[in-house]
């Protein structure tokens, strides 16, 4: 099964495909990356990208689940609702290709990663690094709270 | 000119498309509705529902122009969350089809339609109903909301 985890954002988004099947001990990261869009860009053309990057990736790699984060509002209120608009999108584009959509809260990833559900970031980015085989020598921070986003819909789903 | 008007939301969608021409003495409302979604359906299939309708109406009726309110955080946060991913969804399908977009705040919308910013909304129903013609006969508030969020990029459009 493969699972595309995304960690929402406009400035960067976390994007992370894993793979578990049958005979795996454990879910593999087959691709990850951080997308960047440019602040010289108007908001809709960051959007447009976004959108057209996850139809191409969920073109390419076939995903049957996407996972990803609620969104909760934080101090910086302007920047999360655009965060929530690229959400809306990344979900409309994986809707739009027949994926089931898992969603999970920031506890609910922490207690899936790393049994506690008041884990830090370090925390959870040692456990990740533990949990999966990635192959990419150097994975940036949005790409690790996609791969853990996705983890945590294999262990909703193993259950 | 034709220029597409949306009152963003999950629950509720205004939609118009407004028309007009050299010689017109003043826009046209073609089209209007609200398009709701249904609240037992998950969330992710309203906007799937929201960017598919939005789609079908840029594809029939050829609008240059996508007019949309910006959001404000108001006491409702959880709604106006989704709300936000509704919109991120609207301006992505417009993006998609090459449309402009033009952004208008709610005081910027009052001040066009009635001169002055801190109006109330009787008085912008009012107002619309006089400057742009309506051939149906009854119009729901979402859709004058998106009437008059239309009229507003006329307005800054002219000027």
């Amino acid at each position: 099964m493969r699972i595309l985890g995304i960690d929402p954002g406009f400035e960067r988004l976390g994007i992370a495909i894993l793979e578990k099947n049958k005979n795996d001990k454990r879910e593999r990261v087959i691709f990850s990356i951080c997308f960047k869009t440019s602040s010289k860009l108007p908001f809709n053309e960051r959007l447009f990208l976004i959108g057209i990057e996850v139809k191409k990736i969920i073109k390419k790699y076939q995903p049957e689940i996407l996972a990803i984060e609620t969104l909760f509002l934080n101090t910086n209120q302007k920047t999360v609702m655009r965060v929530a608009e690229a959400r809306g999108v990344v979900v409309y584009e994986a809707s739009c290709a027949g994926l089931k959509v898992f969603e999970a809260s920031p506890p609910q990833i922490k207690m899936a990663t790393t049994g506690y559900g008041r884990a830090d970031k370090t925390q959870i980015t040692k456990m990740v690094k533990i949990l999966v085989d990635i192959e990419k020598n150097k994975t940036s921070d949005d790409e690790l709270d996609a791969i853990a986003i996705a983890l945590t819909a294999f262990t909703h789903i193993r259950n």
